[in-house]
C-alpha cells in the first residue's frame, strides 16, 4: 500500500526502510520538501522511496506514520493537513519527551492526559493508533532483535484501524498472541508514561534491545 | 528481626503477616492505638504480631514498611516521627494514586517527582528504599502467584539498605535474578509511572496476578 512516514530522525528512516522492504510505496514527509535527510534516505531506498512536504506525504499514504519528535508532532501534523489525514489509520509511534531540562528526560504531557489522546483530539477525523513507542525502534520492526517473547501495546479508539495495524505489526515479525490490546486510545497514558520506567530500564539493562512481557 | 508495618489496608495486612510467618516481630502501627483492623490482624497474627500508634511501630521497628495509602503517607510518616525512622531502612511500597475524579486513578506526584523522592526529601535520615509498589500485594509476598518468571524493581540512595531489602524480597519468593536495581531513589519516577500502565493491563489481563517480566 502507499504509505506516508512523517519525520525523517532514526524512527522515521527505520520505519521507513522496513515498509519499503515490505513492498510498500513510502513517501517521507518533512517540513521542506528537498530535506537532506529524506533525500539521503531516498537514495538508498530504491524504486519503493519517495520524500515531499508533511503534507504530500500525508496526502501521498492510503496510512500515515506519525515518526515525528514529540515536541514536534502536533506542528508537523498541522502542516500535513487535517484534510489529509481524515479517516485515515495514523500510526502514533512518538513519545512526548522533554529534553530541555537535560537527561533523563521527562514527559511535557502525562498522567490525566497523553501525546495520543492530543493527536486524536486534534485531528478527530484522523483514525489514531498508538503502538510501538514503548521499544527502540530497531525492535519496533525486527523483534526477534530481543531474542525472548516480549510484548507491544496498542491502543485507540476506531477498531478497524486497530485491526490493520495489527496486521502490519505482524508483518514487522511481531507474533500476534504478543500484541497487547489495550483499549482506547486513553491507554496511551499508560504507554507513555512507561518511558519514564524504560529510561531506568536502559540503564539498568545497558542495552537498547530490550522490551517488556507480560507474564500472568 | 522487629518490623514496622505502617498501614492497615490490604498491603499492610498482607506484608505483616508473611513477615509474622517468616518468623519476624512485627507490629502494625495506625492512627489510633486500638484500630480496629489492626486489633483484627493482631488477634490472627498469633504471638508474633502486636499493634500501636505509627509512632509505637517505627519506634517499635529496625526496619519499617510503609503501607499506607499515598495520599497520607507523608502525614502517616510524620506521625511515626522522623526519629523514630532515622538510620533505618523505610521500605516503601505506597503508590501516589488519586482515586478522587474516580477511576481509573491519576497519580499526584509524577514525571518530575516521585512519592519515594519526597519521602527520602521529608526524611533524609532514614534510608527509603522503594520496591513491590509495582505487582498487587498478593504477588508482593506470594511471586510464584504469576507461574512464569516475572521481575521486581528495587531503587533507593543507600546500598547497605538496597541490600537488607533484596533480602527481604529474597525470603519473600522473589529470585535474585529477578530483583532489578534501577540506581537511586530517584528512579521510583518510572516505577510509580509505570503506575499508568499497570492499571491498562489490569483491565487487558483481567487479573490480578500478573506483572512484567524485562527481556533481553
Amino acid at each position: 500500500m502507499r504509505i506516508g512516514v512523517l519525520g525523517t530522525g532514526m524512527v522515521g528512516k527505520t520505519i521507513a526502510t522496513k515498509l519499503v522492504a515490505l513492498g510498500h510505496e513510502v513517501m517521507m514527509g518533512s517540513r521542506a520538501p528537498d530535506n537532506e535527510q529524506a533525500a539521503e534516505w531516498v537514495a538508498s531506498a530504491g524504486s519503493g522511496g519517495s520524500q515531499g512536504t508533511f503534507a504530500d506525504a500525508a496526502g501521498f499514504g492510503e496510512l500515515v506514520f506519525n515518526c515525528t519528535a514529540g515536541t514536534g508532532s502536533l506542528e508537523a501534523l498541522e502542516l500535513a493537513g487535517a484534510e489529509n489525514l481524515a479517516h485515515k489509520t495514523l500510526v502514533d509511534v512518538s513519545n512526548p519527551l522533554d529534553f530541555s531540562q537535560g537527561m533523563p528526560p521527562s514527559l511535557f504531557v502525562c498522567n490525566t492526559d497523553s501525546l495520543g489522546e492530543q493527536i486524536q483530539r486534534a485531528f478527530p477525523d484522523a483514525r489514531v493508533v498508538k503502538t510501538l513507542n514503548t521499544v527502540n525502534c530497531e525492535v519496533m520492526v525486527d523483534p526477534a532483535r530481543v531474542p525472548r517473547e516480549h510484548d507491544v501495546f496498542i491502543c485507540g479508539d476506531d477498531a478497524s484501524a486497530k485491526a490493520e495495524v495489527v496486521g502490519l505489526l505482524r508483518s514487522f515479525g511481531w507474533p500476534v498472541e504478543h500484541i497487547v490490546d489495550l483499549g482506547d486510545i486513553t491507554a496511551a497514558r499508560g504507554t507513555e508514561a512507561y518511558l519514564l520506567l524504560w529510561l531506568r530500564l536502559r540503564g539498568a539493562t545497558e542495552t537498547r534491545d530490550f522490551n517488556i512481557r507480560v507474564v500472568r
